[in-house]
């Protein structure tokens, strides 16, 4: 939850740099020509075997990081657990139960505790899963320190303490959002946080290369939490790259592949079962061989809506109410300690005891007021982390549950989970939504004995609750490892997404559209075609001369109330008093850098005596570009002039005005534009259109509607 | 091999109309945006649904085809087997085996010539596996009639009778190009060549819909190939979607899975175990349960590299001495005959008897000289269709071959599948490439005693020679259900990638460069940064006029010389004679529908007197547009005028002649573009780029080259 970590905190940086758009047109000026004209072929070669080496890093570490959640979290989970047990044990004789339900509901907030104050205070945009902020990132908008180093050490701590803390709660999500900081750090060959530099890949400081290897990293993230590797591919294509290059999409594979075979080699050995590879992600169901051979569908996309729905509810009233860090983190340790409530009242009023099997699958079976030799059947639910509840839920031999205890375990895991899902704590939402659909279709198993049912209305709800098809079609394939699912996955998916879509979006799409970012769908509306680039496009622009007064630009970067990140150059207004055709295209960064170089023409000498400035310089500002009041121009500075033939992009991307939206649209998203400049049939700059104009425009309940976005 | 039959033919209508480019780009002009003005927002969500129904059809008849080709096969190759292996019985003891070699190899050039005599002379275009002309029409250039009826019927005739006849080939591939082929035509809700029009589905008859449907159907035959719905998705983006869009990418998805199911199900009524549903795709490996535990990497990349370069050879020579279609039939029944031969001294003189199974797999077990009781071992590889051949290799004990048997058979089968290739029969190199990896792998197999070992030759000969990662990983990993393989599969497949890419190109690709295709690939070169659109544009450019003499687009449309097939509409140049500034783009084939309807303005009369053209005119004509020659236009009529503003593309895309090539590039790509107009700063046309001006360009040994294009 994103909204609130930006509404609430006071931090400074934040009020300067603005949610942003990414740039994926690479700027072709004169000096970028140049450097690429110096490289030989050999040179290409040698990136691109560089970049293969750092997605190689980036799942490398991603796994690592997979690998040390996952440990943690057992270790930490089990000291809780065992600690909570042996109470209960003591005072189940005694008839002190309540000191035990003190006991859990302390550890619970304790742990959550820790984690909620991370993130409220040190870092909110760690908060939530992450992934809807990385499908931003993927479709083109930067939120502020979404890729920070901070933000991973935060996010890493917070998901250890929400998952131990005992919250309805996974740990997947939290790792694609993790594995996008690791490719935006590697790949850079830099800390900007530890202001470190290792002088390499100095040639991917720029959006577009950045981009890619965040697409590798998310993916590997997917791949080391559910051991997806194709799947991690998918999800990265299904929501980000509008443009699938062969090339990149093997890199991304192999990212993917690395990261998932590095936790596996890893978690094998903390197994003492080195060489054997069978953790392949994060969760396991295990392996499925039973035949399917009879599907149905339960209207379960109904079920993922209302998660969706009550959700976005709460979510206003947060935004409204709970937005000071120190109340989002009291909130947090109320859910904690009422989750803890709820289970143990769950287990202290179900009288539903089942033998003690012989080979003990229970790890801390209780046995409370159960016969000898016998164990609280509730408590395998509650009493454990999420995943090891979904993999109780699939294996255990029929019989195991009874409906009343699955009925009600359902309804009040569903209600914590709803609760949960957008608190301030690093948290993913899908372990819990296969979680209520395992116990839910082990209910309907229980008429009907197939595991079947117990799959698909987990998978159904998952569907109905995120809305991702293909991808979450083949993660769920590659988790069960069994091919034979992937027809009717498919299809109670499809439905999921049909029947949930007539109710309320997905749930990252709701958190976005919350939070009013621009984002970019894959089309324009249809009925769009009567809107031109006319209507769309912001005007008047301010564009800048090819040779410019210092002072004017100062003046115009300086304006925080038009706070543009783009401007056409054209060519001089002066000779003919009209305004100037289009010559190029300059970014507020490039100017930036420009400004902070004085790179600045006297009017009396010559050319000669500029410092020449090199790429260099604007990779080693990217991607933190001071802003513009901490650069000092003095008076004398401000009537000098700038010539930005040479920095300026040449050949910009324009329009005419008659261009139909869907047509701006598709060119923009095809090309991961930031700014399209319109211009009338003399090649004279009569507007710009930004991803916010594009953004605006969404199909309502009676045709095209017009958003209002947030004025950032 | 579609190169060899281009060049035999001579087909009258091939000589009119000549591989073309496809135009991803929608015309919007006033007819189409006043159609899409009209169109309701119910309207837009009836046309979704209506392309979910297409999608569905055309997996459902995909599948269907592949049912009938897998019956048709399996039954003819029966009886033939039968045939000889009782000639063979009854001359064994008689002693006059070479009776049984006759019969033998006359069978198989009787089925062969079937199959050979109607490809070359009623179909060329429906040699080989059509999967290089497919990934040609998913590029944007389309090669004439290969999506049309007879196309298909003569392939599916074709391929039966070379499996049928016993060649080193697969049924898969040609799979792909059916697939494309009826989605190609169920989208359209009309056969041409039938000359029945359905009335239905009009509103995509245009080149855009078209190739998204065609995606689809491509995916659906890989899908009931192989079993393998995701790799067929894979399959069609990583040839071919250049944009990636969700829906339809869903829809892709859908088809394929539809496709796989309906094979699935009737195969299996077929079979007489319906509702098994065990024959997901016509490719079946079985069920592998072992472990891979060790993965060991032989440089088959080497030998597939060597299969390309031989072919590549053969194909030359085929080209300059085998073009007549008589010689191309007789080579092909020259092919089948030494595949019977040798396939029968590779038995005769294999004396590795091997004892008869008690549960007796094999299904046409020959005794030949062996004692009772035992088999002859080589018959089991050569004495099946290679299907099957590939399934006894994996699943056979360990033991049913020795070393120098499977020496043999791999080096025989490596040759007669590296001669089959390019024959003018319907087949694919698939099965055969698998064939051969998989019997060198059992020979390291015998060694190591690794199943492993086995899929990996195998997955790493057809790697080799195909060079597909990402979606040949996900097809074999579907085809053998089991995803454990996945990381050892990948790895081996880039292995073999980059071994073989360092001596020559895939073996698609190799056949579309010997075509001259300008097939585009996914980047520019990397050192091309230096070029820029002046030098890359073909110019000058014939423009026509807003409002033009019909005398002189006659003229220029007749002018076959130049054969351009669109054309840049300046305001008109009478005024100040200096070039006029563009102000739209209109298509060859929007001019001839304009002719053949006369949409003239006589001098005198006003434009009411028109016959008000509806893009329904346009779409009757699509894909089959006359010939300018047919349309006959009166001395008098050539001095009307034709007013082209309501017909013409009004917001063409330009770019300043500054562009560099992979600018150019990037926007030809991503938006499927087929004529880009270059444009000076006064928006005067100075040259036009296509799809032929940018394939020029390739990486060579020393840098850039400039490759020469069939001038088509």
């Amino acid at each position: 939850m994103f909204h609130i970590g930006r509404l609430s905190t006071v931090d400074l940086e934040e009020e300067i740099t603005p949610e942003e758009s990414l740039d994926y047109d690479n700027s072709e000026n004169q000096l970028f020509l140049e450097e690429e004209r110096r490289m030989s072929h050999m040179g290409f070669r040698c990136l691109e075997i560089t970049r293969w080496v750092i997605c190689g890093l980036i799942g490398f570490l991603t796994g690592l990081i997979a690998c040390m959640i996952d440990i943690a979290v057992e270790k930490l989970a089990g000291y809780k657990y065992l600690a909570v047990k042996q109470n209960i044990e003591k005072y189940t004789e005694l008839g002190g139960l309540s000191i035990s339900l003190i006991l859990w509901a302390v550890l619970n907030s304790a742990f959550v505790m820790l984690g909620s104050l991370a993130v409220a205070f040190l870092e909110p945009i760690a908060a939530g899963s992450g992934i809807p902020q990385i499908k931003c990132f993927l479709n083109g908008v930067k939120i502020p320190r979404v890729v920070r180093l901070k933000t991973l050490v935060i996010k890493v701590f917070g998901v250890i303490c929400s998952v131990a803390g005992g919250l309805a709660v996974g740990k997947e999500g939290p790792m694609i959002h993790s594995g996008a900081v690791v490719a935006a750090g590697v790949s850079q060959g830099r800390s900007t946080s530890l202001k470190k530099d290792f002088k390499i890949f100095e040639y991917f400081r720029r959006d577009t290369e950045k981009r890619d290897f965040v697409s590798a990293g998310a993916a590997a993230g997917v791949s080391a939490a559910f051991g997806a590797p194709v799947g991690g591919v998918l999800f990265s294509l299904e929501e980000g790259a509008s443009f699938w290059n062969q090339l990149l999409t093997w890199r991304i594979f192999f990212a993917s592949m690395v990261s998932t075979f590095t936790l596996n080699f890893f978690l094998s050995i903390y197994h003492g079962k080195p060489g054997q590879l069978s953790s392949p992600g994060l969760i396991n169901f295990g392996r499925f061989d039973s035949d399917v051979s009879s599907v149905f569908i339960v209207f379960r996309g109904v079920l993922g809506a209302l998660f969706n729905i009550i959700n976005y509810w709460l979510t206003i009233f947060r935004i409204r109410y709970i937005h000071r860090p120190c109340l989002q983190v009291m909130e947090a340790m109320l859910v904690a300690a009422v989750t803890a409530t709820v289970s143990f009242a769950m287990i202290y009023f179900s009288n539903d005891c089942q033998p003690l099997g012989q080979d003990n699958t229970e790890e801390y079976p209780l046995q409370l007021f159960c016969a000898d030799g016998e164990y609280n059947s509730m408590a395998t639910a509650f009493f454990n982390t999420p995943e090891r509840s979904v993999r109780s839920l699939f294996h255990n031999p029929p019989g195991t549950y009874n409906p009343v205890t699955l009925g009600v375990f359902t309804l009040a895991y569903f209600a914590l989970a709803v609760w949960t899902y957008g608190l301030t704590v690093s948290a993913g939402v899908f372990i819990p939504s296969l979680l209520i659909g395992a116990a839910w279709g082990r209910l309907f198993g229980i008429l009907l004995s197939f595991i079947a049912s117990i799959w698909f209305c987990c998978v159904n709800l998952t569907g109905g609750i995120v809305r991702m098809t293909l991808s979450l079609t083949v993660i769920l394939v590659e988790a069960t490892g069994n091919v034979t699912y992937g027809f009717p996955i498919m299809l109670v998916l499809m439905t999921a997404k049909i029947v949930g879509d007539y109710f309320i979006e997905g749930l990252y799409d709701v958190h976005i559209k919350l939070q009013s970012v621009p984002f970019l769908h894959w089309d324009a509306p249809p009925t769009s075609h009567w809107l031109t680039a006319r209507e769309v496009m912001s005007s008047p622009v301010t564009c800048f001369n090819r040779v410019e007064k210092v002072g004017r630009i100062v003046d115009v970067l300086s304006n925080t109330s038009t706070n543009h990140n783009g401007f056409p150059v054209v060519s001089d207004t002066t000779e003919n008093d009209e305004p100037g055709k289009i010559c190029g295209l300059i970014l507020r960064s490039q100017l930036i850098v420009l400004l902070k170089h004085k790179v600045f023409v006297e009017r009396a000498s010559s050319r000669l005596s500029q410092r020449k400035l090199q790429l260099k310089d604007f990779r080693d500002a990217y991607p933190r570009f001071p802003p513009i009041q901490s650069i000092h121009v003095s008076q004398d500075e401000r009537e000098c002039m700038m010539d930005l033939t040479e920095f300026m992009n040449p050949t910009p991307y324009t329009v005419p005005q008659e261009t139909s939206l869907p047509r701006v649209f598709k060119l923009f998203r095809a090309l991961g534009l930031r700014h399209l400049v319109v211009v009338d049939n003399e090649n004279r700059v009569v507007g710009l259109v930004t991803r916010k104009d594009l953004a605006r425009y969404h199909v309502g309940k009676d045709g095209l509607e017009e958003l209002h976005l947030a004025q950032t």
